[in-house]
């Protein structure tokens, strides 16, 4: 088999649909994000970036950076190890004490990655969990679904946040068999909410655990940035809450909250845990940082969901449709492949506005769509420009408007 | 059904096995590896690590933590999204350039993770390529068997490092199947080391790809630190040659080397690559500074043969079996997973030496072992306490011993 034009075909196929990613190359300006400098062939550009998931701009908060210098200094660049082999700093066990107490669980476990920490957790407990039902959101993120196709347990797929296609696919289960309810709280692509409570009302009435995945919600709802089981006073109620600590705490890694036993038991069994070098202690120190300023400051929320209510009502006054929903999450469909990336490139190359076209397979097909992420450090002069630069694309490509709000 | 019992039950089984890990909690000192401090219940000690994947003390040398600090300055803590979503760094791009020049490769791909590159790229390019049969050494690390599994292509164990097997088993396969040998060049449990050549001779014959996993020996091995294949001037036969930045390059991180097609498909379909927060810059950076630094010097190499080799000396003067091999990790083997234990606790409370037990499942079942890795900055002093310590343990314990070797 000639293995090269195999990969040749397979990237060609994905170019002539409109699906092949171009990266863009950036720089972030520390204390200036959004701006940042994008380099090209022909050279460099400033550019603001409204598509980061450092949604409060917490990747330069003066706290944050401090602790990642002040551990650098402390401890060197990396850990030297995985967990159990010289990996675990100290730490490392001071961010799984703060996470533990963020979400009012006995205990935490962080991993290298969001990704690997749903993949390794899901896979672990329902591989390990005999009988184990998965019963998982039909619109549950990447990580998730593989780490449940990896257990290779029975999995139930039920329809989006459809509380009644969950509690028909519950009660047509075996009773006898242990059941995980798999979800998300803030879908990252649409930007609804899951209704929580009541999911946890199905899983107590059919004897299931529930594991919620908050990684688009920790550190922006809740009064203590918990997220949105914090704010609707429902933590005690999940069996595992996930989190990632590369979003609104700006740093990488991941993790889980549950009980003791639960977090011991992962710790234990789950291969993506054991076998991997562990996170660098200034990676920990700065998450640790992170999470301790957004639990005593609420500045940075309250900014958050005003420059999101901002830029929604900007879109509206102009007729630009984008889907409503109660989150910080502003999707712009444009439902074509090759339309969606035009926009962006023109955003990018004529004004200076970087927000990546979400294409399959991150979103289905003929959901294409611009994905807008304010935060509370864009200006009213970004504002203004990201509105007249979509305002003049609109027009330009004579894009669909629906009827304009009253100023 | 009673979840928690079920966890407690399970980690009672493992204790009562003695193959419950506890973890040991240490801060390194910076400039001082491989001193630390170790926090436990009663309080803080100083310890000397003998166990680290910090190979070379990179994590402190004077150039990647300054690459560090100054990527903090820049551009504050995370990267803030995904490679395609705002997550690719200019950091990532010179990253990904020095890898690629360091195997001799058109390119190269950053993973979050060792383990995360050998599970998304295998996966990827078994379950992609149609028919795809995947040729795996007996002991190939996890990551990398949950990757082919993951692929659920077919797969075929062939002995450890047994080309006779190999080749059989090869010879049997469907010669118009496509076919990829996935093993590693140093093992680092028993230390040793595969016959690449040979290996890539058998590839050629039968038409397979060869994914070779570098991750002990990058940075330790070559002129440039490129690793075995480049000692031994092979790394143009390999197909793709994978690589941490977590064990000889002190930071974190995975990647893979090969073509600039077979790196974009995996770029392009790897759920784990795609799906993911991208390192953060400052970890790019160190990284990049690492693999330059060890690209020019030779020093720590050396300095590393030498201490390796004057352990084993010490060791065989003393009649304390280990695992001969011809690389630089030194098993002494205990096959006792409870007696391994014991041995590691007296090491670290009575000699303030640490080294982990290492167990199931690891390792196999009766084949625990301490593993030790000397590096350029343990000092003669700390060889000495190392001996002494091993000396009267193995008399306290009244542990075997082979005929000792004259001075």
């Amino acid at each position: 088999m000639d293995y090269q034009s195999f990969f040749r075909n397979q990237l060609a196929e994905l170019k002539q649909e409109g699906n092949y990613r171009v990266f863009i190359d950036l720089q972030r300006k520390r204390g200036n994000f959004p701006a940042a400098v994008r380099t090209h062939k022909k050279g460099q550009d400033d550019v603001t970036i409204w598509c980061s998931n450092d949604y409060l701009g917490m990747g330069q908060n003066p706290d944050v950076v401090a602790a990642m210098h002040a551990a650098v200094d402390r401890c060197g660049a990396g850990a030297g190890g995985t967990r159990n082999i010289s990996g675990t700093t100290h730490d490392h066990v001071l961010l799984e004490e703060e996470l533990a107490d963020l979400h009012d669980k006995e205990a935490a476990l962080v991993f290298t990655s969001g990704y690997v920490s749903n993949w390794a957790a899901l896979g672990t407990l329902a591989s390990k969990i005999p009988g184990c039902i998965v019963f998982s959101d039909s619109l549950n993120h990447a990580s998730m679904i593989e780490g449940i196709r990896h257990s290779r347990a029975d999995k139930v797929i039920w329809k989006h946040n459809d509380l009644e296609d969950l509690e028909h696919k519950l009660a047509s289960a075996d009773p006898a068999r242990p059941k995980l309810i798999a979800f998300e709280s803030v879908y990252s692509m649409d930007g609804d909410i899951a209704p929580i409570a009541e999911i946890c009302d199905l899983a107590d009435k059919y004897g299931a655990m529930t594991y919620l995945d908050e990684v688009h919600a920790v550190g922006l709802y809740g009064p203590r940035g918990g997220g949105i089981a914090e704010r609707e006073g429902l933590m005690d109620r999940l069996t595992v809450i996930e989190g990632t600590l590369g979003k609104a705490f700006g740093v990488v890694g991941g993790y889980i909250a549950a009980s003791t036993e639960l977090c011991d038991f992962v710790r234990s069994f789950a291969s993506g845990f054991i076998f991997t070098t562990a996170l660098p202690p200034a990676i920990a120190a700065a998450a640790t940082a992170s999470i301790r300023h957004l639990k005593r400051s609420n500045t940075e929320r309250e900014a958050h969901q005003a420059i999101v209510a901002k830029v929604r009502k900007r879109l509206d006054t102009l007729g630009i449709p984008h889907v409503p929903n109660p989150s910080h999450i502003i999707p712009v469909i444009v439902g074509n492949p090759a339309k969606c990336k035009f926009l962006s490139d023109t955003l990018l190359d004529d004004f200076g506005i970087y927000i990546q076209p979400i294409n399959y397979p991150t979103v289905p097909k003929g959901t294409e769509r611009l994905r807008i992420t304010p935060s509370p450090v864009h200006t009213s002069g970004d504002v203004d420009r990201l509105i007249v630069a979509l305002h003049s694309l609109w027009n330009q490509c004579q894009l669909a408007r629906q009827p304009m709000a009253a100023e």
